[in-house]
């Protein structure tokens, strides 16, 4: 399935998807990376996500590279953001331009005291960090998937300008019983999710983090997980038959 | 949410459900019934499901009851149908209007023997057969739901004249680890069915079979099941707010 661009008709559409071709994601990204890094950025955990204060510079960043969601304005010219554990954890670890405190007054919590307390808050965080993380530096844009009763929906660029190609459940590969959430263990589960996604022209994108025998322990280990994708989509016969004459 | 009656518009709507009203499913039920009685209608059990040779007659009704499906015309004036397994034991077991061999010269089957034949060729079919039953004799039609992930789609009526209106799925009451099919465990799954089935304008109906701790050992034991019937759907805040003025 290609890409849906948004816009009211064929020609907005191209625009919508030139303009996206001259500013990557990728590009976008490392941008707001640059500048969190400079202020100095650094974040409050609350119950489960974290709370950032930023400049209207940043809110704009934040926005076009889709990570959180605007809370409220605190004061002029300053912006409260909630991130998701797995964003939040993505800026801090991965793209290291964020740091994450426990309260205004307290210091930052290391990699390794984030990672077991967002592994405490959520269960099977690291399934779930290591499928975000697996898209967002394939410069897939994720978000929750909650309102299609998928784990994530991806967009090829911002929403604004293309709609979401994927719905994402994450399973673990390694042990059945220890399952991630449960999801697709009979085919009607399959049938449902496959439907439901092609009603609104999504793919089920499926996917299996394997562990390799790591534990959680440390998100070290995190880059000896496998992460295996398979799309999974409904067979139409006539996709397939020849074109009648 | 109200049933759909099936036209083009309002007034072939009302015809609809007018001319259902007229000849309401119990009574056509019993004139199946009551042709299949006279007649000393005998299925022949095949793979998982069961083939039952019927005439002119006998097709209508069963259209009309909108039990099984016809396969191929046989001979003239005979037509071959084929019934589920939960079908075909409703007319043997609480019709008592079919009787099923294992093949073209052997004796039918008891009860008994039918009800461990069912058991073995379909996990579960204990649960699916209450909850089939159970729905059939408040009237329902009732279909396979595969096509949208469920186990039964419910009619008002004969699907010519009326949409479905609910999505079955059958769970166990006794104990999560046995479960009938691991449905709806997960919100994420929740989410997804009602979704999907509110997309198609139906809703989620849960049956939880409870065998009130009687084994599946006999056919006897299936008065002694409960079913508690709970019906899922999405909030839509917009539904409940006052009009504005």
């Amino acid at each position: 399935m290609a890409p849906r661009w948004k816009g009211k008709d064929a020609k907005s559409k191209k625009d919508a998807e030139a303009e996206a071709l001259k500013e990557p994601m990728s590009k976008i990204v490392s941008q707001l990376q640059s500048s969190l890094v400079q202020s100095n950025a650094c974040g409050s955990l609350s119950d489960s996500s974290v709370h950032i204060a930023v400049q209207a510079e940043q809110l704009d960043l934040l926005d076009k590279a889709y990570f959180g969601q605007p809370v409220r304005n605190v004061a002029k010219d300053m912006y409260w953001f909630q991130l998701t554990l797995e964003e939040a954890f993505y800026l801090c670890y991965s793209l290291k331009c964020l740091k994450i405190n426990r309260g205004a007054d307290t210091s930052p919590l290391n990699d390794e005291e984030l990672w077991h307390c967002f592994n405490s808050k959520k269960q099977a965080f690291s399934f779930y960090y290591k499928a975000y993380s697996h898209l967002r530096m394939k410069n897939w844009v994720v978000r929750s998937g909650a309102q299609y009763g998928v784990d994530f929906i991806v967009y090829r660029h911002h929403p604004a300008r293309v709609h979401s190609e994927y719905g994402v459940l994450v399973r673990s590969q390694d042990n059945d019983d220890d399952d991630v959430n449960g999801r697709l263990r009979v085919w009607s589960d399959v049938q449902c999710t496959t439907r439901l996604l092609g009603s609104v022209a999504k793919t089920l994108l499926v996917l299996y983090v394997n562990k390799n025998g790591h534990s959680d322990g440390s998100p070290l280990y995190l880059e000896n997980y496998a992460v295996e994708e398979r799309t999974i989509s409904r067979w139409s016969p006539e996709q397939c038959r020849e074109r009648s004459l």
